[in-house]
C-alpha cells in the first residue's frame, strides 16, 4: 500500500494474517489501534502474549487450557466412558451450552480437506486410539464416541475417517443428527437439509 | 462465556472492543492466537505497541504519522494551495491512489451523527481555518478546499457543516462528484445515485 509509513504498514500486515481479515479490516483495524489509548493497547498485547505463555494443548483431548490435563479430562463428576469428537475448542463450547452432555472431549483441530491439503496426520489424532484403553483412561471404559464434526462435507468427511478407524473396535460411534434447526421454517430451509429432516424423521 | 479459562476470556474480551467484530469472531480470533508460534505472536504484540509509539497525529493536517508534519505537509512537491478534507486516514489512501490529486490533506477523524452523538466539537477542525492563512502554510494562499467527506447522511452533513463555516471566507469550496460507479450497471444502480447521476449530467 502507498503512503503508510512502515509500522503501520507491519500492523495491517499482522492482522491480515488472523483469519477472515482482509486488507479493508486490518487497515481499520491498525487505524483503531492507532487511536486506543496506549494503556489498552498494551493491555491488549499482554493479553496475547499471557494467553501465549498459559494456554496449552491438554494431553489428554488437545483442548486449549491453563491446567494439564483440562478441566474436563481431569473431572472425575464428568462421564468418562463417553468421548465427543469436535473440530475446534470453540465448538467444544456450543456442546457445553446445552448441559446435556456429561462426557468428555476430544479436539481434532480441523477436518479433512483434500482442497486445503488437510489430511489425517493434520488432525489431532493420533492420542485418540490410546484413550480407549481402560487403564489410560481413569480405569474407565469407553462406551460410545460421539462425532460432532460439523455437518458440511469436510465435518463428514472427518466423522466417516473416525469412524472407519473404529470400527475393528468394540466401541459404540454415533453421529449427531442433521435436521431442521428449531424455530426455523420450512420455507427457508436449504434441500439437503429438509432431506435429512425427512429421512431422520420420528415417530411422535 | 463458560468453560473458557481466564487468560483466554480476557484475550476475547480485547478482541471484541475492536469495530466489527463480534463474540464468534473474537473467539475465533483468540482460537487463532493460541495456535499461533510464540515468536509471531510476540511479533504482533510488538507492531501495536510500536504503532502505538511511534505514530502521532500530524499536527497540521491529523494524518496519522511517524514524522511531524506528515510527509504531505512537509513535501515541497505538493500543492499547499488544495486541501482535501477526509473522514479518515485510510480514506485519503482512495484519494492518494488515484494518483491525479497532487495537494494537502485534513483528516476529521470522524463525521457529524446526531444519531451517535457526534457533535461538531468531536471532529478535528480546530485546525482547519488557522491553516486558511499563508503564513500558516508554507507561504502559500489556500485556492480550494475539496470536501471529500462520504456521500452518505453523514459525510453530506458534515460536508455543508464546513461549507458553511467556510462561507464567509473567500475560499472556493468544491464537493466531490455523485454519480454512477465506473464500471457498473444501470439495472443494478438505487434510485438515489441515478438521480444524482442524472442531476450532474454534462455534455459530451
Amino acid at each position: 500500500m502507498l503512503e503508510y509509513s512502515e509500522p503501520v504498514t507491519k500492523l495491517i500486515d499482522e492482522f491480515k494474517r488472523l483469519p477472515g481479515i482482509g486488507q479493508k479490516s486490518a487497515q481499520r483495524l491498525a487505524f483503531h489501534v492507532m487511536r486506543m489509548a496506549e494503556a489498552d493497547v498494551e493491555r491488549f498485547s499482554n493479553a496475547m502474549m499471557e494467553v501465549k505463555r498459559r494456554i496449552v494443548f491438554c494431553d489428554v483431548c488437545n483442548n486449549l487450557t491453563d491446567v494439564n490435563p483440562c478441566r474436563f479430562c481431569s473431572n472425575p463428576g464428568r462421564d468418562h466412558s463417553m468421548i465427543c469428537i469436535v473440530e475446534e475448542p470453540f465448538n467444544l463450547v456450543s456442546v457445553e451450552k446445552t448441559r446435556s452432555y456429561k462426557g468428555v472431549y476430544h479436539v481434532l483441530h480441523g477436518s479433512l480437506s483434500p482442497i486445503r491439503g488437510i489430511s489425517p496426520d493434520d488432525l489431532k489424532l493420533a492420542n485418540l486410539l490410546p484413550r480407549l484403553k481402560p487403564e489410560n483412561n481413569n480405569d474407565t471404559e469407553v462406551k460410545e464416541i460421539i462425532l460432532a464434526t460439523n455437518p458440511n462435507t469436510e465435518g463428514e468427511a472427518t466423522a466417516s475417517y473416525i469412524a472407519r478407524l473404529l470400527k475393528p473396535l468394540s466401541v459404540k460411534v454415533t453421529r449427531i443428527a442433521m435436521g431442521m434447526p428449531v424455530g426455523s421454517d420450512l420455507e427457508y430451509v436449504d434441500e439437503v437439509t429438509m432431506d435429512k429432516a425427512l429421512s431422520n424423521r420420528h415417530e411422535i
